[in-house]
């Protein structure tokens, strides 16, 4: 299929990749900074673009792949019919391109990319909306680069994205929050890394709930006792610390 | 060198077993519940006992690995002059072990242990204290199972178990919210893993602050408060997409 990539971040710049390289042609890639565009086109044999007039009817689907912020912003100023239009989002609504064609669609895939971090993207669960079958037709072809591929709506889609919000964005700050901590205590952070792995190691082939262990889990008072005393002047860390200790206990 | 193990728990068996496959010898296996500490002491070529007076001199080290409330209630219990005396808690200070012996220390590793999930030692670190120089000598004779191994007083120890009640616990929390979230919506739990994983190999070779993605990040108030409209039937969870997205947005 030929495709235009709208946008240049990380989602946009993995997916056009990972098109491209399963064999569909990138017709053009958009940026509003032209050297991002061109980044991502010379890695995908493609034209990069800084006006959205510029967008061409060559393609048969236009991806948006931008801050959820921008998507609709882009999309008022598309007319594109006949063509399908897709954005990426897991939050934003699949109705707000209905103003560019009479096809649309999400594709949103469940991961979080860095810049110069490569990832397979055969193992992303990818979800997929749109508004006619055809458009779906036109959204599983494209999502033949993922194993997991699942139909969802745009309600089911925000709390797919709730739930990565608390296990990517939450644990990645206790990751923040510990490194803070232990740097304010002359404690260097890459000894948490083997238990950081183990964590996720434990839930790959068990529940969350069954991998759980530590002193909120135990009932161990003391123990939690003695941390809160020792976050007494970090008044963040410890709300933080209470909260989810409460419910931690509420769970076990 | 000559262990005797008391306690026959995760912790105690991990470490008996990688003492054992470095060519210590595990002289006694303690449990209150004989059949438990059978088990281990049939992998490490012991003898297994259910009585504290059982223990016998022959070792030269004596390792108590037991719950954190027990550790004070067994030490009382053992006078073993001459011998080495150890517990591999986070939190308990090292001189409670000071009743059984005049010389004394602490052996933490720093990792989550499971039944039947073997890890290797060499990657964990371990944290030492002791009373006497000789003490100490002895500690990281044993520890040469761990590549990365570090003298921590009891303060210092205890900071670094709160570390690791953040970024173990707590996030393997933020596991369970997710799934119990997922599940009351019927979606599976296993579409989060590919995120889970990355989150944790992001953090391998960069600062969580570096890591850090999403709307609290961004400051993207429509999607928190998105999230926020679809948790407000579940209080405890707001209350924690709440606290956790202000900290986030204080250290962005």
């Amino acid at each position: 299929m030929k495709v235009c990539i709208i946008g240049s971040g990380n989602v946009a710049t993995h997916l056009a990749k990972a098109l491209w390289e399963a064999g569909h042609i990138i017709t053009q890639v958009y940026s509003r900074t032209l050297s991002n565009a061109q980044l991502l086109a010379d890695e995908t044999d493609s034209t990069a673009i800084d006006r959205l007039d510029d967008i061409n009817l060559f393609a048969d689907v236009y991806i948006i792949s931008v801050k959820d912020e921008v998507i609709f912003s882009i999309a008022e100023k598309l007319s594109l019919p006949g063509k399908m239009i897709v954005h990426t989002s897991g939050t934003v609504p699949v109705e707000v391109l209905g103003h560019s064609s009479e096809q649309y669609g999400v594709f949103y895939p469940l991961q979080t990319f860095s810049k110069n971090q490569s990832v397979s993207f055969v193992d992303i669960p990818v979800f997929l909306e749109s508004n006619t079958e055809d458009a779906m037709n036109i959204l599983k072809s494209l999502a033949s680069i993922s194993d997991q591929v699942y139909e969802a709506d745009s309600e089911e889609r925000k709390k797919v994205h709730l739930a990565a919000v608390l296990v990517n964005n939450f644990s990645n700050h206790l990751y923040h929050l510990a490194d803070d901590f232990l740097r304010k205590n002359n404690i260097p952070f890459h000894i948490l890394k083997p238990l950081i792995e183990e964590t996720t190691r434990k839930v790959m082939d068990r529940t969350p709930a069954e991998a759980q262990t530590g002193p909120a889990r135990r009932g161990d008072e003391s123990t939690i006792n003695a941390h809160l005393e020792l976050l007494k002047n970090d008044p963040e860390l410890y709300e933080i610390y209470k909260v989810l200790t409460k419910s931690i206990r509420n769970h076990s």
